[in-house]
C-alpha cells in the first residue's frame, strides 16, 4: 500500500526468545523457576542465566544457527532454561525421552546429528552408553555436557566431563541473541514416542511455538503470573508449549524431578500452585492418594488432562478434592493440545455421568490453530455433525510441524490435500464438537461392523474393579476379528472374566462385548500411552477362538 | 532444514478473520452483540451476517483486494459487523471520527479513495453534505449505504439510498471468504485525531491487528466470554482492537449508541459486564454521575483507561465504587495501547498517593509489541533508568504501523533507525517503567530550564477545585516562554487565579509554577484530547508578561 514500508520498527520475527526477553523486565523481581528447598530464580535471573548458556554455546562450542543441541534430563531448572538458551543461541532443542535406553539415545542422537547433549546425573550412563555405541560407526559423537544438579553427583567426580555451572561462568552477558531470521525457523526437534512405528522426528518453528504457546495461555485461562506445577514432562512436545506460556505470562515454574502423589500435594500447597496437567495416570496417582498424603488445596487447581478422556469416577474424585480437569486432545505433530473441550457454562448444573460424558469429548481447536475436522480421507469430505459418522480427525494451521526431520515422504503423505492427517478416528456431534472414536490402526472389524476399541474401554473402565483396561482385535476366521480386552484388576479387587465379559453385554451392543479377557499389566510407552502394538501381537498368538465357518456367537 | 515443507496444512496468513470463523463453532450459541432492549446476536449469527454482507460487499458492490471501505458510525451493531465484513470482502475499512464535519469527512474520503462509505442515521447529513463538497471536483463519489439503526429513519424516508440491511438480503453464505495472501496486507486505515497537525491515514496490518487483539486479551486479562462494555469509540484505532479481541475470547460485546454515566451503570448491571475502557472523561462522568445513577456492581469490573493518567482522586472514587483502573498509553500509531501499568501484587497495600502515583506511570510494554525504550532522538542511547534523563519513547514491534497512506517521507521520517519515534519524552524508572514528561511540542523551556507541563497539570488536578487543566509556554521575553495554566472549575468551586499560582508554588519548585491562570472550557478533539495547539494559540495573542530584560519573578 502507497507510503508503507516492512522494517525493524514494525516487522519482528515471531519467536519465543521475546517473551523472557519482556519477562525480564516485566516481572523482574518475580519468581521465575522454583526447585526443592533451595533453587529459587527471578525472571531476570532466569534470563541472564540464559543469555550466558547461549553465549557459551556459540562461542566455546561454536554452536551455530541450524545445530541440534540435544537434552536428557527431568523436569528440571536447566531442562527449563535450555527452551530458551538454545534457541538463543540460533540452534534446536531436541529433548530425549529419559525412559530410553542407550540404544535408542544413539539412534536419536544420530538421526539428529546432534552436536552437544545436555546430562543429568540420574542418565549419565545411559547418555555415555549410548554415545560409546555411536562410536563404533563414526567419529562424529556428540560433546556430552553434565547437569549435576545442585552440585550433587552420585558415584566419584568426573573432572573430564563439562559441567552446566561451567558453561555458565565462561558465559557473558553482552552475547547478541540470534533470533531466527525467517521465524519459520526450527526451534526444536521432538521424537515421537512411537506406539505404532519407529521414532520420527517431528520439527518446531520459532512461530507455531510462539502462536502455540500464546494459544496454551488462553485455553488453560492463564493470567499472568500464575503457578505452574511441572508434572508434565517437559521433553513431552516442550512440556506442551507450557515452558515458552509460562514466560509468556511471568509465572512460577514448579519444577519437580519425580512426580508422586506426596510431591504434587506439597508443591500445591507451598507454592500455591494455579495451574498443572497429567496423563490420566497422574489424575489416578492424586485420587489414589493415601488421605495423609491429600493435603488441602490452597485455591481451585486447573488440571488439563490428555491421551485419554478422564473416566467420570476420576473426574468425580478430582472434583471433590478442588480440581478442575480440563480434556485436550492433540499429537506431538500439533505442539501438543490441539483441541480443548472447552466447557459451557450451562454445563455445570447437569449430572455427574452427564458432564464426564461431555467432558470426554475432545472438543474444537484452540485458537492458534486453524481449522480442526473429521472428513473422509478419500474424498476429502466432512462427516455430518451428527455424532454417527466416522472420520479422520485432520488439522491445519499454524501450530501443525513444519515436517519430519529427513523423512519428507512422511511429511508428504502427513500433509496430502493441504490438511494434516492425524490417523484418528473421529465424529462430530452437533455442537460441532469432535469425539475420538479409534486410531485407524485399532479399530476392530467384526463381522463387517466397525467396533471402536474406545468405546468398549470406557465401558470397561467404569466397572469399579477395572484399574486400567485396552481392546485389540483377535484374529478370528470366521468373524475376521474379535475384541480381546487386556485388564488390570485394582488392588483389592476380584474379577473374572466371564463376569466382565456379561457386564459388557449389559451395556453395548453384544458384537462390540470383549470374547476374550486377559488379566495382565498393559505395556506402555515412556509418556504413559498403552502399546496396542504389542498386546495386538499377543492376541494374534492366541489363534482364532472360532474355527472356520462356524459361529459361536 | 530437511523433510521439512511450507503449505496450507501448516501455513495460514495471521488475521482476525480466524477469531470469528473460530468463534462461529466454540461459541455459536453464546451472546456476541447486544445492543438496546432487542438486538441479540449470537456468534453464529454475527458470523453469518458477516459472511453475507462480505459477500454483497463483493459481488453487488465489486469491493475487492485493497479498495477502501469507509463507515461513519457510533457504537452500534453494524459497526462491530464491518469490522469482519470488511476484510473478509478482501478490503480495507477505515472508520471515520463521527466528530468530523463534512469539509472533514470529504477529505478523509478523498484521501483514503474510499468506493463505499457505510453510514449511521444520526450522520447521515454530513456524509451528504460531503459527498456534496467531493462532486463539485470528481465524479469519482463513493457509494453510500445507509444504516437505519433498528429500521427507524429520522426523517422522510429516502428510497435511493441503500440500507445495510439490503447487503445482508442480497448476500450468500457461500461466498468464499478473501482471507490476505500475505499477512501484512492491509486491514485498515485509521486517521489520526490530529492534535498537532493535519490527519494522517495509519496503516494497520492482519499480521499487526492479530497479534494486536491477542495482547490485548492479555494485557486487560480476559477470560474467554467475558462482558464488554464499549464505551471507546471503535473508530479510534478499532476500539484500541478490542473490537478483534471480542472474537478471540467469544466475549459479549454491548453495543451503546452515546455514552452517558446512566447507561454505564444501567449496561453493567444488566449485562454483568465485565471489562470496559475510557478516557478520563469517562471516570469523570462515572464518579460525578448522581448517587441515583450509580448502580451497584454485579462484579469487580476491569477498566482501561488512557490519553492521561488518573488523578489520585479519580482512582480513590473509581475503587470505591468497585472499578479496577489499569492506566495503558500508546498511539494510533501503535494499534492503541502498547504499554501498560502492569500492577505488581506488593503494591496493593500502598498508601492511595503513592498507588496513585505508580498507576500514572506509563508502564511496560504488552506482549505483542517488541520493545519499548526511551532513547536520545539524535545518539539513539538509552536513557538511564533513573526516573530523571529525559528522552523520547520509541517502540519497535509486529504491533507498529506498516506506515502513513500516500506518505512515505512521514513513514520513513518515523521510523528513523529502526524504531518507531512517538514525539513523546519521557523518563524510565528503576524498574525499568516509563513514564512520560510531555510531548516533543509542549514542553516548555523558561530560562533554559525544561518544563514538563504534564507534571504542571497532575499538581493542578490534585487541587480539589479543579476539573480540568492545561499548560502551555506563554511566550515571553526576557524568559523565553513562562507557564501557563488552562483551567475548567467545578462545578459549585469558587477559585482564583492568585490563589491557585500560590497553590502551586508551595507543591512545584517556583519555575516551574504557572505564572498566568485562564479560566475557561478547554477545546478538545473528538476522543477527548485537549487541543494544546489550540491553546498555544491564545497564549502567543496575550504577548509577553515581562519586558525585555526585566525579571519580574
Amino acid at each position: 500500500m502507497d507510503g508503507t514500508i516492512r522494517c525493524g520498527a514494525n516487522y519482528v520475527p515471531l519467536s519465543p526468545i521475546s517473551f523472557l526477553e519482556r519477562s525480564a523486565v516485566v516481572y523482574r523481581d518475580r519468581l521465575s523457576v522454583v526447585y526443592g528447598d533451595h533453587v529459587r530464580f527471578t525472571w531476570q535471573q532466569t534470563h541472564d542465566r540464559c543469555v550466558k548458556l547461549a553465549s557459551s554455546l556459540a562461542t566455546r562450542f561454536r554452536i551455530s544457527r541450524g545445530d541440534v543441541v540435544a537434552v536428557l534430563a527431568p523436569n528440571i531448572p536447566e531442562m527449563y532454561e535450555l527452551h530458551f538458551a538454545v534457541p538463543m543461541a540460533g540452534a534446536i532443542l531436541c529433548t530425549l525421552n529419559i525412559r530410553h535406553d542407550s540404544t535408542m539415545v544413539s539412534t536419536l542422537l544420530k538421526h539428529s546429528n546432534s552436536k552437544l547433549i545436555f546430562v543429568d546425573y540420574q542418565f549419565l550412563q545411559i547418555a555415555i552408553g549410548a554415545i560409546k555405541i555411536m562410536s563404533k560407526s563414526t567419529s562424529k559423537v556428540p560433546q556430552l555436557i553434565l547437569i549435576p544438579d545442585s552440585g550433587e553427583l552420585s558415584g566419584q567426580p568426573m573432572p573430564e566431563i563439562i559441567h552446566y555451572n561451567n558453561l555458565l561462568e565462561m558465559g557473558s552477558l553482552d552475547f547478541e541473541i540470534k533470533r531466527p531470521i525467517d521465524e519459520c525457523d526450527p526451534i526444536a526437534l521432538n521424537y515421537t514416542s512411537g506406539t505404532t512405528s519407529s521414532p520420527k522426528g517431528v520439527v518446531y518453528s520459532h512461530r507455531g511455538a510462539y502462536l502455540n504457546a500464546l494459544s496454551a495461555v488462553l485455553l488453560n485461562e492463564m493470567p499472568s503470573m500464575c503457578v505452574y506445577l511441572w508434572t508434565v514432562p517437559m521433553f513431552h512436545c516442550n512440556g506442551w508449549c507450557l515452558t515458552w506460556s509460562m514466560a509468556a505470562q511471568g509465572g512460577t515454574n514448579v519444577c519437580l524431578r519425580a512426580v508422586t502423589a506426596k510431591a504434587i500435594f506439597e508443591s500445591i500447597s507451598k507454592h500455591k500452585v494455579t495451574h498443572m496437567a497429567g496423563a490420566p495416570t497422574v489424575l489416578n496417582m492424586i485420587i489414589n492418594a493415601p488421605a495423609a498424603e491429600q493435603l488441602p488445596l490452597p485455591g481451585k487447581v486447573a488440571v488439563m488432562t490428555g491421551g485419554a478422556p478422564p473416566p467420570s469416577q476420576v473426574l468425580f474424585s478430582m472434583e471433590k478434592l478442588g480440581f478442575d480437569v480440563f480434556h485436550s486432545y492433540g499429537l506431538t505433530e500439533t505442539y501438543g493440545p490441539a483441541t480443548v473441550c472447552t466447557w459451557k457454562p450451562e454445563w455445570d448444573n447437569l449430572p455427574l455421568e452427564t458432564r464426564a460424558k461431555i467432558k470426554s469429548r475432545q472438543g474444537v481447536n484452540h485458537l492458534g490453530l486453524e481449522e480442526v475436522d473429521v472428513k473422509d480421507p478419500v474424498t476429502m469430505k466432512s462427516v455430518e455433525w451428527d455424532g454417527k459418522m466416522i472420520g479422520e480427525v485432520m488439522f491445519r494451521g499454524n501450530t501443525v510441524m513444519n515436517g519430519y526431520f529427513k523423512d519428507i515422504k512422511a511429511t508428504q503423505e502427513s500433509f496430502k490435500d493441504g490438511w494434516f492427517r492425524s490417523g484418528d478416528l473421529g465424529v462430530r456431534h452437533s455442537d460441532g464438537y469432535i469425539e475420538l472414536k479409534d486410531r485407524s490402526k485399532d479399530i476392530i472389524i467384526s463381522g463387517g461392523e466397525n467396533i471402536s476399541t474406545i468405546e468398549v474401554e470406557s465401558v470397561l473402565f467404569r466397572h469399579p474393579a477395572v484399574l486400567e483396561a485396552a481392546v485389540v482385535g483377535r484374529p478370528d476366521d470366521h468373524w475376521g476379528e474379535t475384541p480381546c480386552a487386556f485388564v488390570k484388576v485394582k488392588e483389592g479387587c476380584e474379577l473374572s472374566g466371564d463376569d466382565l465379559i456379561a457386564y459388557c453385554r449389559e451395556n453395548l451392543p453384544r458384537y462390540m462385548a470383549p470374547r476374550t479377557v486377559v488379566f495382565e499389566e498393559l505395556p506402555k510407552t515412556s509418556t504413559g500411552k498403552v502399546q496396542k502394538f504389542v498386546l495386538r501381537q499377543k492376541a494374534k498368538e492366541m489363534g482364532s477362538l472360532t474355527a472356520k465357518g462356524k459361529s459361536k456367537l
